[in-house]
């Protein structure tokens, strides 16, 4: 059996994350690792094995290598994906392929010139639930979408943990763009958002907004992002996805899945999905198989797009045009 | 036990539930009954008692009579309003107030004159679930309120029962309009709103928004109004009410409310909640015992202005002052 | 209109519920408090009226008293009973309606000779979730009863405040075991009950328990009920009515009822049911209107046979013919 | 990478899931298929591959393959299973694992003899809601287990797709009597079960039961199982798992599973859940890297004796001594 050599470039959170998912894929061989800290480094290699690179550019060397991940911090994407396009690897990108357009746009020009796959990390697609609720809507059993309100809260330490480094729109908010983008199936005209401003913020950027999003057929959407659910919520996140259309309603609920949990130490509702096997999966089949990338650089330049339009629109107090 | 003559005007769906309620108060007696139809009439008296009426000017001319429930058609409020204040009649008035700001300050001026009591059918301020939302938040259980999300989506029957008479927000959304302002505690400054239009609509009327409010303490409020849930949905209504605050997350949730049944000829979720009870016995209390409205003329009036300018908004597409 | 003067006879924690809703309705006029605690009965006088006595054979003696509400210590509900219906006063005594089956009969002889009412405060038969649930077996939404399962856990702390007097089938089981009769509407034939063993027990009674309940007309019921939930638990109660019909199901969940908290400093699923108002409301308008008596001494009697079989059953691992 | 080569033996509704779940493994090649009807065959290899054979000993003889999944006709599974490890293959035998302890104790002896895996189907233990309650109690979350209330219930076309061929315990209960063993990591000692008798039985087994059992580690758990669910419900099915532990409380609902759909034409609760996959995979990697089998033939056949003790004390109204 065929097996695609992939490395992982920048070893935080999301990049462990990877590492696991990929460890679990029959098809991919983690074989090389590039975190710029060399202890988390020498512990992740320990773990999954590869050969370890404190320099993301050494590891796009390693000759028998056909993939990355790349999954450094946001505004360090673009370098390592123009370089791993130009040393001819395939790219899975963590989202936002870049943080501006003009980054956005060399990656994809890139990898259009180096012809390798690019894919961004838009999870949703590959989430057990969202892909329910987009086959619902292709195969018409909602007739047509009239609206849709999406939310993705999570909990203050969230906000903590990014410490400043972008607002939630970014961080979360992107997801959302990109989900309802695809499961509408047409593309952004315009999007208005408000930001609330009855407390006072620790960190400058947005953390709790409603944005209103016209599509090019007619449909609204509504996304509710933030980040101040409390510590004591059960679910420590709130993700819901609400479709209405001329023939039925869909409701898609992450805060509960099935599980529940309350005890003395703690209280839970756990989630029972699956992570990021099915995208990783996705991603080396895609790459093995050459078929068309599932989440590409293009979805990722319009969901960044709708980011930055939302965050014009709370500046400007207008809609945004996109 | 002192007890209150009431008179109700106008006994289509809305008027016979009060009749209902009225006649489970004790401290009640409906002394009056007026409807133009008099089959409607005659079979209301019937069940109810009370002296019948097909001019509501007569009704209003029982010397024993009390107080007035004006239940007429939305555009038909004004006149019933204005006269039973001229005549000394207590009023309860349902929601909207009136259907333009003319009228709304036309009826608070006969009862201000009158020295009537005025209170506008503001249901969700009577509601056990709001109630207990309202008081978490008083009580600060929550901290600073940030967000409010709020949803009334009804069924598509229930937008062919009103035929065009008016549009989804002036019918649904002024309940959610009021009851954001009650619970946020500070006055709309602003307000956008979208309209759907990705599907032909029957009733020229929008059937399905969203809006984003915004109080003048900073909280933002999003509101998502329609009626297009499909007939197979087994509440026939989605009523929430979301709460994020500096301290916790309240969410309330109508569309279940503790009872399921799925059976073969129907599967529904019913409602456990008590109608107009405690609205039209807070009426009655008001009266009796000389307390304050708890849902004044005036706020009738701010709500009005609130889905007047939510629908300029969707015609202008640009927030609109308030 | 004519009032109810009603007298409360011990004032613990289910004594002051009642007092509460009997301040609610119109037709009831607190007139009597009687508590062997001196300070609790002054506290509770100040707070809703009525004549003050440390004995309630001083209470019975006040003229003006139509009815008094029996809510002593279980095993101390036989002569206050019978005492109150030698004076000729009207009775609502507390679950259970004694605690041998002797003293029940005591007390349904003495208010029959009387000629006075006899309820016994069966809540849920007053509880707008078991209400609906019983509704729709009547009206026959659900075909003929199949099943029940029925469950009532509390939190530990209950079973502390308890502290050894009764075990959880006399305080919690009793309540579904009378619902289970009242919705199945045949007579219980044979009841089969086991009690949990793994974890050393705190008081010597069951407290985590299972029974199988077999009706005349063939429905067979199932009853979980214990007090072992954690404090953590948010609803801090899990009442459950789970009905399969041979033409449809029914869930009745009191779990969840439309409303969650998530805060930093607590976290809840609180109820938005109304205590007892419903059911005092039951007792007077049962005496004022000469109505029947809703849930009698002998529905008493029979939920009484079941608790004493049920803990029968644990100790001879057998099912008790009732 | 090594795959392993299986067959399946019965190609009705499980046996097809067997083949679309094995499709999706990579380490896994389906080299025959046999069945009993012709056409069902050729379909079936058409979509999955292998080589065809009517005769199921035929399948045996082929020379490569190196496992089985015996999905025949619950009474037939003795048969095939005994005649694979006989041939020296491993073995997926789906639940029961036989009708009889006889025959269970012979499928026993011959994997045992033959040295060959055997695996008994029991879903549960690899479903993503059961696993995680699994390792909960495994975990200590829960502290020690007091009691356990298991369901499963179909709606009644699954008792008329199996025609009689057995009772509802047999083909549902045995999947949370394994499930329940498999959690409490106790063994049974007694099970009492009654039978509702209330409705006409339309197919001489048991239709709807509740089951005490006791383990001895002295937990209770209690099992509702039935098939009487109307077409209507949404979700087709109530799976249920709630655990009561000394320090905390664990709900597992599979009845909703964080989608619903509501519409025109249809309206559901979908399961998001993965299927035969994780249990398929199990076996296959349970034979290519010799690890001991998840769900053992004894296993099999404590559950089996489960419920024949059940059916046993249905008929003789006493717990049954296991």
């Amino acid at each position: 059996m065929e097996k695609l050599n992939v490395g992982i470039i920048g070893l935080g959170a999301i990049g462990q994350k990877h590492c696991q998912a990929l460890a679990q894929i029959e098809k991919a061989n983690i074989a090389a690792l590039a975190d710029v800290n060399e202890s988390t480094l020498l512990k992740t290699v320990k773990t999954y094995g590869g050969n370890a690179y404190e320099d993301y550019k050494d590891l796009l060397m390693q000759p028998d290598l056909d993939a990355v991940v790349v999954a450094t911090p946001d505004e360090m994407h673009t370098e390592p994906c123009v370089a791993a396009a130009e040393a001819g690897k395939h790219i899975l990108v963590e989202k936002p392929i870049a943080t501006t357009v003009e980054d956005a746009m060399a990656v994809i020009a890139a990898a259009k010139k180096a012809k390798v796959k690019l894919m961004v990390g838009f999870s949703l697609r590959f989430n057990l639930h969202y892909l329910q609720a987009k086959k619902m809507v292709d195969d018409g059993k909602l007739g047509d979408v009239i609206s849709i309100f999406a939310r993705r809260l999570n909990i203050k330490t969230q906000a903590d943990r990014i410490n400043g480094r972008c607002g939630v729109l970014m961080f979360l908010g992107i997801h959302d763009f990109d989900a309802l983008r695809w499961i509408v199936g047409s593309e952004p005209v315009s999007i208005y958002c408000e930001e609330s401003t009855s407390v006072t913020k620790k960190y400058p950027q947005e953390n709790e907004t409603f944005s209103i999003i016209r599509f090019e057929n007619g449909v609204r959407a509504c996304a509710h992002i933030g980040w101040n659910l409390p510590l004591q919520h059960l679910g420590g996140r709130d993700f819901k996805l609400d479709i209405m259309g001329s023939k039925g309603a869909l409701y898609l609920d992450q805060m509960r899945q099935g599980i529940e949990i309350y005890s003395e130490t703690f209280s839970k509702y756990p989630s029972v999905s699956s992570g990021l096997y099915i995208e990783d999966k996705a991603f080396v089949d895609c790459v093995l198989d050459d078929l068309p990338s599932p989440s590409t650089g293009e979805d990722g330049l319009v969901a960044l797009r709708m980011v930055i339009a939302a965050i014009e629109s709370i500046k400007t107090c207008k809609p945004v045009t996109l």
